[in-house]
């Protein structure tokens, strides 16, 4: 088996806005940009998987990210190719074998969270029950690095919204960004490159501009890496699977601030802060 | 057929946020409150359906507001009963034929939308096909009203983050606020309840903190509410979806601002608003 075998893949990935008008309290016209939502229904060998509304940013990369979060293929050199058709919506994931073993992986459950009404098939979870990761040591000013590089990011989100952010993370540095109308969508297409490219997660650092709920957390330990970094909040579930996965977790992360719900050993507090201002905004929920 | 039957329902709401510590950027420990986040799964006449990740606020009408948006039953008089029991996280719906005419709709496809990965089941969207709905006319006096209005609600939100809000209007009036950590589940409960209690759609307007992906769209054209007001931004399917069915679209509406994507002529400008100070803020996407 070659190590350096790569699937073959279209790159199809589209243009994320379009630009309507609309009308402002003020009755003037103004020129919007929004971002784009269209369906990319997946297939494994003329199988009908699942249908995403997706941004279209990186449709290959989503598809090949989709079928390993979701346990359904784990060795990459099964698969001989993706290609994507947007006349179709459609993103054809060819394997050598043409087997269907991985319809084994499809479970008879559907669990669907977070945000939306997602779904994980039922064998995902029971694969991460011995997941126990082991987070570096994580330096403050290493985080605030990493906010401000991440500030030349967003670029979606910054004309549009309505998209969420995700980034892979090498110390300060940003690996990866992508940014989809789904949070888990985000979160798949890194997945499919780290994938594709053999990039390992144990000493990786995830930020995602949305929310920490179970999935979010669950999708970050299936990729290995131990620290996740949120702009928002976490919910009670995100906070349990990352004690049980031993991932460092930062919620509320931007600026100067955050707040380390679980893994505070792993971080290194090597800024020496000015007391708090009597103006400074306290840590917020200003994004859900 | 008695016109105020309603289905027998249990009355587990529970308590939507919990405290736990986090540390700051000051290594200041702090209690912080985190939303919950719990699986209910959905039964009908013990037909396992999906498992949906919740607050748990009103999993009853979520149930219900599930299988109605979903197109499973249509008929709120075929069903006996909800009871939610927690120690299980199932939510058992008993209809009183125990038919099974309901798995027809389940039909062969899943699409799965938005900002997470969720599931609509295929027969929702032609059942949508022939929606035209009438847009009252919408004063913007009404609008400012409303926006006032609802700073009294999104309590979780405001302790926790990690939520979204859902509010059903009638006038500036909230009749329902709910909040989840799935803005699909907000929009389902309050679908249930509509159900429930008979309340008519189409001379509401439906709130939401959230985005305005296609499935939030399509939610609230099955509940022939004609007028839809978000906070956060719209994706592309969202408009064009809301155009379909002739839905007011309002985004990024917070504190006098406001954008119309659809419907203006439907909006009466009946607030003299004086000319934008320079310090006003631009519209801005504060939330994805």
């Amino acid at each position: 088996m070659p190590s350096k075998f790569r699937p073959e893949l279209t790159d199809t990935g589209l243009d994320p806005t379009i630009a309507v008008t609309a009308v402002d309290e003020y009755q003037n016209v103004r020129e919007m940009h929004i971002a784009d939502e269209r369906p990319l229904t997946i297939y494994i060998d003329r199988h009908e998987i699942v249908t995403l509304m997706t941004l279209g940013n990186f449709p290959e990369l989503l598809a090949l990210g989709y079928i390993k979060n979701q346990g359904l293929i784990s060795d990459i050199t099964e698969i001989k190719s993706v290609q994507v058709e947007w006349d179709v919506n459609a993103a054809v994931v060819t394997t050598f074998s043409e087997s269907s073993a991985w319809k084994e992986n499809l479970g008879p459950r559907i669990i669907t969270t977070g945000c939306g009404q997602g779904t994980v098939f039922g064998n995902v979870l029971e694969q991460l029950q011995n997941i126990h990761l082991q987070s570096p040591l994580i330096k403050q000013s290493t985080i605030y690095q990493l906010l401000k590089n991440l500030n030349a990011y967003n670029d979606v989100y910054k004309s549009a919204g309505a998209v969420h952010g995700c980034a892979l993370c090498s110390s300060a540095e940003i690996l990866c960004f992508v940014e989809d109308v789904g949070r888990h969508n985000a979160v798949d297409a890194i997945a499919g490159r780290m994938w594709l490219e053999d990039i390992p997660g144990q000493d990786k650092l995830f930020y995602t501009t949305g929310r920490l709920t179970s999935e979010m957390v669950m999708k970050v330990a299936q990729m290995r890496i131990p620290a996740l970094l949120s702009r928002s909040g976490i919910t009670q579930m995100g906070l349990k699977l990352a004690q049980d996965f031993g991932v460092t977790l930062f919620s509320r992360a931007k600026g100067r601030h955050f707040l380390i719900y679980h893994g505070r050993d792993n971080v290194v507090f090597d800024v020496g802060l000015p007391a708090p201002l009597a103006s400074d905004p306290p840590v917020k929920a200003d994004m859900a």
